[in-house]
């Protein structure tokens, strides 16, 4: 078994289209970003990359490398899910805390679980708190979010 | 087996009382919140309910739901165990750490440690730790408290 | 088995060396503290000792105790080894997350996790992210870690 933690932060850009969770949001504000800025996905790639011992993902999927300008995250949890898989490892599962007050994720939580289980192929939860007006979070900045992860010796 | 993670803010309001793991703490602020903003049991609900996948505390417990106007916030921990337990699974561990400059919780842990774990009915443990002046918590605006769960599948 | 989490936070100080993972780093501002400010080792012993119910960093290694003034951090990690031994636990793993934007982890990862591996016994991984200008971490105030650990009894 091997425990994992990823945490990742993007300031809201109004300009932009919102990505996250590998969903779009309509008429809510977008994330800035080398790629799409989607803090749910970063932060389960490096819950999983910190777990298995493969670095993180900056270092992966290098923010400055031309190929991920505007990449659909979905494709690191992808390349990370092999990654961890040619490790040797399986996902037991993985939660993550959106903290921020947009969007709220109470509505779409089941699509979201259910494509992030499916994307992952193992159980993925999503919860969303607020700072109660404290901190970057609280002022509508931006957003965080916070993953663990559990793995496993694949059999 | 399950890994679950739970974060939770709330600001100082000097004019409240102060519950804090589910005990009174007399001269110190009290927290801001709907109920009474005990982040230390909001987080420990928050870790639970992720690891089970059954959503998180606002949906759960809606903190526009009138029955909860300053409610104690056990009541939170205990009926979130009976959606674990009836989820078919069973609490291994749970630990908070606080993020604040008040309360010092060190002269109470042991009395927190021990009323949190016969609550939960498995080792809580709670830690505590400032940052150096930094952010909301440094500027003593507010608690923050951070807690991580194990679960296991019940027998 | 058991799980564990620790934050911890540091300002820099232009005026002191860095030393973090337990390595120096030349050219970089280093941390504020009582100790040496090695964030990532105090997240690494906050971790360890909250899932084995040992308390905290600050009530085990006292931050005003004169014998720990300006500390080699390594010696609470060594410490902290030895109680959670003591107390019947063998670490898993561990896994740090460096939020900050100085330094640069991903060129000396694999010294530090090699360091870190050596010296907890069980393998430890460290990863990095920034806040995307936002925080305290985002303006170049301080550095955060988080840190989670996974224990099992020992044999
Ligand atoms: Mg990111
Ligand atoms: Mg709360
Ligand atoms: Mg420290």
């Amino acid at each position: 078994l091997r425990t994992g933690v990823g945490i990742d932060v993007h300031a809201y850009d109004e300009t932009a289209p919102l990505w996250l969770g590998g969903l779009y949001w309509t008429d809510e504000p977008g994330l800035a970003g080398h790629s799409d800025g989607d803090a749910v996905l970063h932060a389960i790639c490096d819950a999983l990359l910190s777990a298995a011992g493969l670095g993180d993902l900056g270092s992966r999927f290098g923010t400055n490398d031309p190929r991920f300008a505007g990449a659909a995250s979905e494709v690191f949890v992808r390349e990370t899910l092999a990654l961890v898989s040619g490790a040797g490892f399986a996902v037991v599962n993985v939660v993550v805390q959106v903290v921020a007050v947009r969007p709220k994720i109470a509505p779409r939580r089941s699509e979201l679980e259910a494509r992030l289980s499916a994307l992952v192929g193992a159980p993925v939860t999503i919860g969303a708190t607020t700072t109660d007006g404290l901190g970057f979070t609280g002022r509508g900045e931006g957003i965080a979010a916070i993953a663990t992860a559990l793995l496993s010796a694949s059999a």
